[in-house]
């Protein structure tokens, strides 16, 4: 089978053009073909903010009601999306941004508003995922460029988590390729004492994952990333790893395997 | 030659949803292969003003500064392409939303500063158009749907006419396919008495042109319409057309030949 690397980067370093541009670098250099799912930033916050929309959490989480879907849309899938896109032209890479709404290529389910009601929240099963345009395009040389929007078929856009995004494209396609997916944040992998970015643990299964959650040394926001990261294992994806976006070229990371 | 369809849509269309809709119902019955190009509305102009943003016009058009580029660029290749795309996807048709930088389908030149600085609006030369892309799509089924934000190669956005944008995509197709251009707007075609809608004149020729800008029947922004128009059937492209966007099936239109 044909290799792809499915990579994620956060919306931290989506914020800050000139590690953005780094890492674009770095990417347009990473042999092989690949998918980039990018997160979203701060910028939907300040331009909330700046409209004065009421920024509405719940669990340390954004509700996404209407107000917020447009204006995510916005920011995701047009400011940021096309200037990932325009970056990567420069360079010579081949981009072509994409909504999941986009040649239906991501469909996703509104999630029920029960227990909680998230507004325009998608949820992704991968095997409605469309594999034959994502083939098709990496066949041609392009790197497909993912917001984290997808869309319910019934003219809804729907927010949708990045993590989630691209485990489902690495689960959905792992049928057809063997697939690597890479998780970009700002730290140097996971870390066994958060305080220290020397403490990467280099390789995590899933027992030494029970263990870690039973020593409580993996917390908060971390704890759904591996999740995400164990069950794109379960079903079909090669390895996963995390890592720190400037590090993509350099082998500084958590391996991932079950 | 096989036959492909250019249909652009005004910002007026885009602003009012039930237009839209209908509009999109029809496109999707419309026969054959097609690209969709859309205007961008008065929604960049709302949240200009609910930004605080100086909104900067010379003779009647906008410049675009860079700001304005970062909010054309959330309103036209966020909001409005993937709502027109899940709106599509929603009825059935496999669109696919586009800014001329995804998979550099339309690179564009920004315009000269002199002799009046427009900011960072792009121009766009047929040539250099990505055709195999698109005609890699429409033979996929998928219906690409563009807006008229293009890139300079250089890792700039641009802001583009999309009638411009329209035209120079059919002369573009013209080499591998029979191409019809349609301009919907919100009148029934050019009229000869701008305030009588029944007044459609059903054909202008060249000659024809020529002679209603001599008696001043054709004025403002009907002129560049009609010498884009004039363009695209100097370079290529068999047929355009200017009719209503609610008569998209019905024969009731201006039909332009050479």
């Amino acid at each position: 089978m044909k290799n792809v690397t499915i990579i994620k980067i956060g919306g931290n370093i989506v914020d800050q053009p000139e590690k953005l541009q780094y890492f674009l670098n770095n990417l347009h250099q990473f042999e092989g073909p690949k998918v980039l799912i990018h997160g979203g930033g701060a910028i939907a916050t300040q331009l909330s903010s700046q409209l004065g929309l009421e920024v509405k959490m719940h669990n340390g989480r954004r509700i996404t009601d209407y107000e917020t879907l447009k204006l995510v849309t916005m920011v995701y899938a047009g400011l940021i999306n096309k200037q990932i896109v325009a970056s990567l032209q420069k360079i010579g890479c081949n981009a072509l941004g994409l909504s999941g709404a986009d040649g239906d290529a991501v469909p996703a389910t509104k999630r029920p508003a029960n227990p909680f009601d998230w507004g325009y929240v998608g949820d992704v099963n991968p095997a409605n995922i469309n594999t034959s345009l994502l083939t098709s395009l990496l066949g041609r040389g392009i790197t497909p460029v993912f917001c984290a929007i997808t869309h319910d078929g019934n003219g809804s856009l729907l927010n949708t988590n990045a993590d989630t995004m691209a485990s489902s494209i690495a689960i959905a396609l792992s049928g057809e390729y063997t697939v690597k997916l890479i998780y970009c944040f700002e730290k140097d992998g996971v870390l066994s004492d958060p305080d220290d970015n020397d403490s990467v643990i280099p390789l995590i299964t899933k027992k030494s994952y029970q263990q870690l959650l039973e020593e409580k040394k993996v917390v908060g926001g971390m704890i759904p990333k591996l999740d995400n990261a164990f069950a794109a294992l379960e079903n079909g994806v090669s390895e996963v790893i995390i890592k720190h976006a400037d590090n993509l070229l350099v082998p500084k990371e958590t391996l991932l395997k079950i």
